[in-house]
């Protein structure tokens, strides 16, 4: 249960602090800032929640711990729900600050979806970035991993992911990140949400598919 | 004695590295340069002073140690004397370098301020923030947490809800952060202090709660 | 074979995130936000992969460990194989993305390029700059280094090299990564390549000697 | 013999980073890059050279340190005379680099300099902030320090000192960085570099002081 609650903050935590970032302050702080609160975001759930539920705050994640073995197919359900009802609150908190429900940092692609990149351009990015993202958690928390230093690393990768996509998709690499303002924001935002279940679904097995064939290995 | 000269020197030092870059490098480092002097300067004082006081430099954060059990309710007041004194001084510092009274980097709200947010968009924010700077604070400080990456991960947690929440209040989670620099510029700043006391109190009262019931367990 | 695997994946990560973020991201998070970009991709492959095959990601890096005794010539040009290869196949997908083989992030020097600095320039640049990058990486993970840190030295000094020189090279100091890009992109990135496999190479021997001949020691 | 040709080689790279991030990038990355590119040339040199020299690079430095007992004087002047020498030397490549004299990165104030603060204004920020970076150094070096972090926490906050001051001094904390620059540059930055002996000296030895008197103290 402690478990649960953690990841259901944690999740909350990840889209008031990154979205919130790019609501309240990306007028102000660009891309640069938005990139990097995504990052720190993690960095402070990863020490903050970390030790009580590992901090996955990602069902993206969650996958591919469950695929590498190190999680039962039953408690990786658990986790989503957790993720997308904390994604949601969290969207719910960000919506009754700024006060307006036009844009909550919800993803994107297309024409008017800031640097208007094609469908597939998205599914691409979204599918190598999270093989990418899901490849550093299993190899900081793994075999021959230095203790404590994956809540940085981690973070500090989804804020370069950040810095490289956030024109092609704003950057989803979670389905739950993109859940709760889809949610809440309807319209286009909510009709592209399949693209960031389905494309970190498959980029998260295609990074833990590197660790369990044992192509990455200590 | 050591301890409370520790958080004198270290909260006058949030205050002349935060304040000091809104107020004196503002208008060339935005408020990326300003989010990263905040959480840097915490990172700093974890390091130099944590050894010796544990580096509250904040009365929330002291108040939350206390309602998580870890402090007695003396120690916790003459943390508090110690940290407002010291942003005073860190303010007074600042106000002769600066040359000018003007603006010292004071939290605040409505009309005039930033984003011109609300009252009740203020509220939220502090309370809201408060408590996940608390979690990361207790978390990172608690059982099964990595030794050492305390200081980074409160530092960086700290940078992050400034690239959020400036633009809402200036950012105080910290009433003794906000309380230096509104005495001296008085006006507005001094009569909106009310609320970066009463919001951060219950803020870290939440988030202290949650450890405290045991919601958030190792 | 395994190390070979890391090695290649390593490469095509470090340039899918740093030439990533200059050619998809550049305009948005301005090279503040590049220089980020390949720091953090080094700071991620350094704790993804880091475990296995000890994270060179580039052919400087591992001719300066083979010049200071930790790695057989043989294995030294098995890695270079795997990062060439993974430049390319990061390059690759880069291209996939960015729909337009206009820029790929190149680096190169002369009129037309960034800053226009001169070919002197360039020269000096690039060799000094990787001496500094294999003295830290040397440094941080020989005699008396602090266990873990390495890849955060390390990645940080890669973006601290790019605040400094993106303006002269774009910045190399990786023979590989300036690889896959010119090779997609032909005409004068191609023609400009020479120097930096040259000028890094020679930077990395001199950094290595300062380790060999013991004027560096612990 | 190491231990001075660490101090010169990490006094040579501060100045190549921290000035050249100003010098050749300056216009392209702004003060945050700037901050950026000095703080983490410490972090580069901290675990670069840090095993062998301690990485003061700073002469300011070497005085804290002797003031609070932990070197001996002549340990301290031949740390000095490598630190001198290094910054020149790096200020010399710099200068190969940039193809002028114009600007090297020299510090300084008053009228025509960056935010024309007074002589006042000068002597106090660098004799505080000096104070405030040599309690971050003895402190993170010092007894109850959590071991390998000194060198992140001392970069990091030379990076926070930069975002607040660089408008008043061009930010020195260390006479070493303020003299090649100067040396070659001559003029405005030769005639004022006095200040940035006195005042860096004056700041650390305060700081020493309060680690000396027992005022920080485990």
């Amino acid at each position: 249960m402690n478990k649960l609650a953690a990841e259901f903050i944690g999740t909350a935590v990840l889209v008031l602090i990154g979205c919130g970032a790019a609501v309240l302050g990306g007028d102000n702080i660009g891309q640069v800032g938005i990139a990097l609160a995504f990052g720190l975001a993690i960095v402070a759930m990863a020490y903050g929640i970390g030790p009580i539920s590992g901090c996955h705050v990602n069902p993206a994640v969650s996958l591919a711990v469950y695929l590498d073995g190190r999680m039962s197919a039953g408690e990786m359900v658990q986790y989503w729900i957790a993720q997308f009802a904390g994604a949601l609150v969290g969207a719910l908190i960000l919506l009754a600050i700024a006060g307006s429900n036009a844009n909550l940092g919800a993803n994107g692609w297309g024409p008017g979806y800031l640097g208007e990149y094609s469908l597939v351009a998205a599914l691409i990015f979204e599918i190598v970035f999270t093989a990418i993202f899901v490849i550093v958690i299993l190899g900081a928390t793994g075999q021959g991993a230095s203790p404590g230093f994956a809540g940085l690393a981690i973070g500090l990768t989804l804020a370069a992911i950040h810095l490289v996509g956030i024109q092609v998709t704003g950057v989803s690499v979670n389905p739950a990140r993109s859940f709760g303002p889809a949610l809440l924001t309807g319209g286009n935002a909510l009709a592209q949400l399949w693209l960031f279940i389905v494309a970190p679904a498959i980029g998260a097995a295609l990074g833990a598919l590197l660790f369990r064939l044992k192509v990455l290995k200590v």
